[in-house]
Formats: C-alpha cells, structure tokens, sequence
C-alpha cells in the first residue's frame, strides 16, 4: 500500500539506502558537485544580496556555517548558503526535471549536519539522496513541469534537500516520508522571478523550508501519503495531471546523478547561453574579427533556450543573465564569460551604448525535435556575416560541462580556484582543501 | 505602470490607507474578527500539535508572545500562533476566496506588532490591510482557485498576511509590492493536506513566510511586479489562467470584511457541515426522536460541500472534521458539534460501532447553481426517516454566524468563555479583556 504512492517509494529508498550501496561513480559525481556548489557559495557570498539579507534573515546564532564564517542556527544558514549558491547563476544544472539540485540540497545537507554528530560520508550519502529524489520526481513530471512555467529548482529541491535532512536526522521511512510529503505539498514557486532577487531567494527560502519540513517529519507532524496522485495534489495542480510512472526508471534503478548526470558550468549565466557562447566565441576567433567588423550575428535556438531567456533589453545583470544579447556581446568581446563581467556598469553600456552588429534570433523547431531535446537540450546555430561579406556558420550541440563533456577535474579546480578568487581568497591551501573533496 | 499590475493596485491601498479612512463597520468587522481569532487561537494552544512542535519548530527566543505565553521570536510566534489558529478549524471563514483569512493573518500581524513600536490601532489597521488584500485577490480569482484544489487560505493569508506585515513595518509601497510578490511567487500549496496535522501546518507556515518576506521586502530584496499577470505567474499556473480584473472591485472600492464579510463558527469543523448539523439538530428535536428511532438520513448537498468533505469513513478528528457521517452523528447524538467532541475515541466509536441508520447523500446540482453559490454556498437538504415511518425534512441555506445571519457580539463572547475554558482559562478577566476589544 505505502509503496503505491510516490512518496512510498522515495522514502523506502532514502531510508534505506547506505553509502556502501553507492556506485563509485555516483559517489565520485556527487563529490564532484560538492565541490563546484562549495565554489559557487563561496564566490557568492561578496554578492550584495547576501550582504543586503545577512541581518534581517540569517541572524539566529546557531551551530552551521554561512559563507563568510558566521555561524547562525541551521534553517538560516540554509537560507544564506542556498541564496549563495545561486546568486551568480554560476551552478550546476540537472537536464532531468530542468533545475538546479545542489544549490538548494547541499546547503540544507550542511546546515543540518552541523547540528548533528556527522561525518563526510554522511553529509555524501544525504547529498546522493537529495539528489536523487529530486531529479528522479523530474523524470517522473517529464518536462511538463518547466514548461508549464514553475521554478522547478526551488520546488523539486526543497522535496530532496526536505529528504537528504530527513535522512541525516536520522529520521525513519516514515519521517522521510512526512517530509517529502510536506515539501510536496507545500511547494509551488513560479518561474516569474526569473531576473529578480526573488531567484536567489527562493533557492534560499527553499533550503530553509527543507529544513524545517524536516524537523516538523521528526516531532510527529502528519502530511498525505498520496501528495503526488491526490485529485488535489502535485501532479494533478503542478504538472497538468501528468506523472509518468510506466517508462521512468524508479528510483534506486537509475543513479540520476550520473545518468544522464549533471552539467557544471563555466560561465556564471543561465545555461541557456552556454552553447551560443562557445560558437560565438569560436567563430570569432576563426574570423579572427573585431567587434566593429561585425554586420550581423543570427542564433537558430530550440524553444527551450527561448523560454529560458525572457529579457530581450536586459537592464541589470539579473536580467542580462537571461537574455541572448550580453552572453554574445561578452563572447564577441572577452571570448569568454566570466564572474567580473557581471557587473551593472557592463551590463548598462550594452543596453546604452549598444553593440555594432544586429542581433537576430530563430526559434528552430528542428532543434526542438523530441530527438534533440534528449541530445541536446540547449543546442545552438550560430552565424556571424562580417561587413566585408564573409560569413561564418557553426552548430554547438553541447558546452564543455554537460554530462557527455564532462568538465575535467583539473578545469573544476580551476573554476574553483576563480570562485575563490573573486571572493578575495587565493591562500593556494583553501583550493587544496577543496581539492581533498574529489 | 505600477497601478497597471495587482501588485500596484494592491501595494498602493497598503501604503496609503489610515485608519481613519476605513469606515466604522468595516472597523467593526474587523475588531470581531480579531476576538474570534484570539478565542481560537487560546483554544488551540492545549492541541497536541502545538505540543509537538513547540520544541523544535518555536524556540528561536525574541519579543513575540506565543499562545501559553512563551516569548519567541516574530517568525516563530508567527507559526506557533497561526498553526494554533486553524488547528480545530474553528476559525473564521470567507466566500471571497473560500479561505480562512484571519487565521494566517492576525498571527502575523502581532508577531510583527510585538518587534515594533505599534498601538492596537496600528494592529488593527495591519489587519485590514492583510484581510482586504486576501479577500481582494480571492475575488479576481473568482472560485477557480479553490475548486482546482488549492488551499486558498495558506496561498492568498500568505500574501494578505505579507502586506500587513509590511505596513506594519512601515514599509514603502514599492516595498510593500516586493512583499506582496515573494508572497505570490512562492505560494503554492496543495488542498491535499486536508484531514492532516499538514492543513494547520501550512497556516502556521504561510504567516510565519509572511513574516520573512516582509523582512526581505524590508532590506532591498527584488521582486517582479507581473507576479500575478505573468505567462509564468501566478494566474496562469494557480487559476487556469483567470485573473478577472472587470466585473470586480478593486480593492478600496469595497470592503471585503463587511461586503460580504466574515462568517464566524459555532462548531470547531469544516464550515461545509454547519447547515447540515443545524439543520439534522432540528429535524432530531422536531421529531423528539433517539438515535435508535432513525432509519436513515439523507443529505442533499451543493458540490463545493462534496469538494470539501473528502473522508466517508473517518478515522481520525483530523478526517472527522472533513466528513458528512461524523457532524451529523453529533448533530443526532448532541444536537451540537463542540471543541469537546474532537475526541479520537469518539471519532473511534462511531467509525467501529457505527450508527443505528443508513447514511445517504447527494449531490444536488440545484444547490450547486450559480445563483446558489452565490447565496447560499453551503446549503444542506436533510430527511430523515424514522423506523416508525415518520419522515421530517428540511432546508438550511446558511448556518448562524454567516454573513447574513451575523453572531451576536454576545454569542461570539460565548464563544470566547468555550474555547477559554477548553484552554482552562475560566478567570472572568481574561473573558472581559476580550470584550473590551469589541
């Protein structure tokens, strides 16, 4: 009977699970996205959000670590961390269900493990569990979920990182079960924040929820079994009836984490952007062309890179982290994309000034194809015409970072080492230490 | 621009209002409201859930006063007060929106009151505000909201409760709107908690968010201002896309706390039940029968009734309050329904021994037209048939305490004396400190 509902089989498998019946390889996946959201928080806690909602919203003193070093109470130090893990747009990203796990998992995993008697192996083994129940609902929502227009990130995260706490409370099947159905049940953030402080936030808010669903699972709080199937519950209000059951893996026979696995990124922008980066960036260079030599530059894009950016005349660096014409406009000028390019001053010239080329965009129903959504969800055709009439064409299916491009462990460090930087830390031992992580 | 958005017209009334600009019934209202949700609240204060969560979920110390007396701080007293608030569901009810308003928002209001520097006026005020905001919106959404499955009280107390909150923090209205939209943009809460310890939970949840959202609102956090009107905002993913903006007034133009205005319970239970409690009590007294005498019973009722009370076989109070079979065996049994009938060998007895007569209900698309709805939307048609023949029928289109048949300040003082006592509060002063604030 327990097992006929969702939340049956999400709890039977978190409560049961040990680290020793971890694969290798999910257990090296997982340690590496501790190590890239460990960089993110730390590079995102100069941002001036975290500044702005330091006093105000995390200042219960308690036992967990925000970035920074202040030690506040767990549910704070959720909120502050998972607001730091993304205030940047900087981590990583999960295909299956379209969000963003860790950012809104680890921070929960690492408040409340401070309140615990822990170890790493325990905080690895609540992160793989986070992690899977939330990527696996995302499987079983299909995409209808992001599409449908819900910050699946602060939804699916806060149902695992509501588990991963259940867990390392230590709390059993049927506790993990209260808290995923609490976090299930209470879920529901719109994707009209996207471009807002209300972004960050709700990474934030959501870790913090997480922790206190999991606290009320453990003091004997009821919730519904059937949150997911009730005629008024998840799939039915959240996800147009659907939750496919029949041709999902379940969970604990497919390890998400590495199947289809998680993209880390190398630019601190929506993941959207990433492919047009890389093939402006590399047609630029094949060009070997100035800005000013530039007429016209055309991206053929699939819809969901189009619903991803909303913000055709970005005004602020939240919104240019949604748009097509900053990450070009940065691609054509630094080749790259980096933390110190999203700064407001940038982002206001662009808008201002304006760049020399016109910019059009395609929404190419053949890299929409059921087949390329699977291959390449955020696939792009760019072309770039030159004022002397030559043109250059290319497609890039994946970043550098997906899961069949995975970014190497060196580039990781790297990246690391960058977050750590522009947070003002370049002690060569604070990169060494993340390094142990891997 | 702004005053083209719900969020402007909403954030605007918030800022502006004095108290001095709301008229004395609407005064009145809410003075009533506020007696109502004190007496509820004190009686919910010896529930076992309180007891459970006390600990782990209230213990932050701070200014606010939670029931019992203890000292927390705002976000805290926010939850312990409003889980209180709804946890015998005996608080007040609203047709604009089908939601328990006060509930979420008093609780959210003295929290906040007790960190500033407030008078009872400044409270009241706050409470309007908070109230009007909720009923306002519940209204643009019409009942499509409601009927989809959401739990309209948790969802718009959460945003009433935030504006109130901001006003209280002397907020701007362009940060009132930031309150106002955190609040809508991370609302989501399924009707699936219905008959679980998760339906007080998530009241006790939204007013404590509410607290923080203000906060957040309050240091700077960004938010958008399409929150409501968004292709992925809340109208579109919470209402089936129905924002009805003509045929209703906007807020200011009406006041929802008088027109039409609160229904305040005499029976800690689903409001969908209270006719057909008066109405079974009737028939029993006209009959002047036993429960023995009773062949069967009938209901005829509207389809929000059906939509609300989803347990036919109740094994819990928690599923009792949402059932036909239990109010109408203490209707027969007690002539009433009161705080001491939620009593878990009581729910026992009449779900193991069962009842002498056949229950039947149905549907009755007559009571469910629209003109119904509008007048009478939780009527019941009840007969009952007796062994000797007999039949006695009835019709009940509003219970007392509904807008059109207002309870008596001295009834709603009776009220107040019930749930003191249930608190073991028996001391005259505390019932005639209440009083005063009529």
């Amino acid at each position: 009977m327990h097992d006929d509902y969702l939340t049956g089989q999400l709890s039977r498998f978190s409560a049961t699970l040990s680290l020793s019946a971890v694969p290798a390889d999910v257990q090296r996946a997982a340690r590496r996205a501790l190590v890239d959201t460990l960089s993110v928080i730390t590079a995102g806690g100069c941002h001036p959000l975290l500044q702005k909602v330091h006093s105000e919203l995390c200042s219960e003193p308690g036992p967990a670590v925000i970035v920074g070093g202040r030690l506040v109470a767990a549910a704070a130090a959720a909120f502050a961390n998972g607001l730091s893990a993304h205030v940047h747009d900087f981590d990583d990203t999960s295909f299956t269900g379209i969000m963003h796990g860790s950012a809104v998992i680890l921070p929960a995993v690492l408040a409340a493990a401070a309140e615990q008697d822990t170890s790493w192996d325990d905080i690895l083994l609540a992160f793989v569990i986070g992690s899977e129940v939330a990527y696996t609902i995302g499987d079983h929502l299909t995409h209808v979920h992001y599409f449908r227009g819900w910050f699946v990130t602060g939804i699916l995260g806060l149902i695992g990182a509501a588990a991963a706490v259940s867990k390392l409370y230590s709390q059993n099947v049927d506790e993990i079960s209260v808290a995923i159905s609490l976090a299930a049940a209470g879920a529901g953030i719109s994707r009209s924040i996207v471009g807002t402080d209300a972004k960050p936030f709700f990474v934030g808010d959501s870790a913090r929820r997480a922790i206190e669903y999991a606290k009320a699972a453990g003091v004997g709080v009821t919730a519904p079994k059937d949150v997911f199937e009730s005629p008024h519950g998840f799939a039915s209000l959240l996800n147009d009836g659907i939750l496919e059951m029949k041709n999902i893996p379940p969970i604990g026979t497919s390890w998400r984490l590495v199947d289809p696995g998680l993209s880390f990124k190398r630019y601190p922008i929506c993941s959207a952007t990433h492919t047009i980066i890389d093939q402006t960036a590399a047609l630029v260079k094949e060009a070997g062309c100035t800005p000013d030599d530039i007429e016209r530059i055309h991206c053929s894009i699939p819809e969901l890179t189009d619903i991803s950016l909303v913000y055709d005349h970005p005004q602020s660096v939240q919104e240019a982290q949604f748009s097509i014409s900053f990450p070009i406009a940065c691609a054509v000028r630094y080749g790259t994309l980096r933390l110190e390019h999203l700064d407001d001053q940038l982002v206001s010239d662009f808008s201002r000034i304006g760049t020399p080329w016109v910019l059009e965009k395609t929404i190419d129903p053949e890299l929409s194809s059921d087949d390329m959504k699977r291959r390449y969800p955020e696939s792009a055709r760019v072309n770039i015409r030159l004022k002397d009439g030559r043109e250059f064409s290319g497609f890039c299916g994946e970043t550098y970072g997906m899961p069949n491009r995975p970014l190497s462990n060196s580039d990781l460090m790297a990246k690391a080492s960058q977050c750590l930087a522009y947070a003002g830390i370049v002690d060569p031992h604070s990169v060494e230490l993340f390094a142990t992580l891997l």
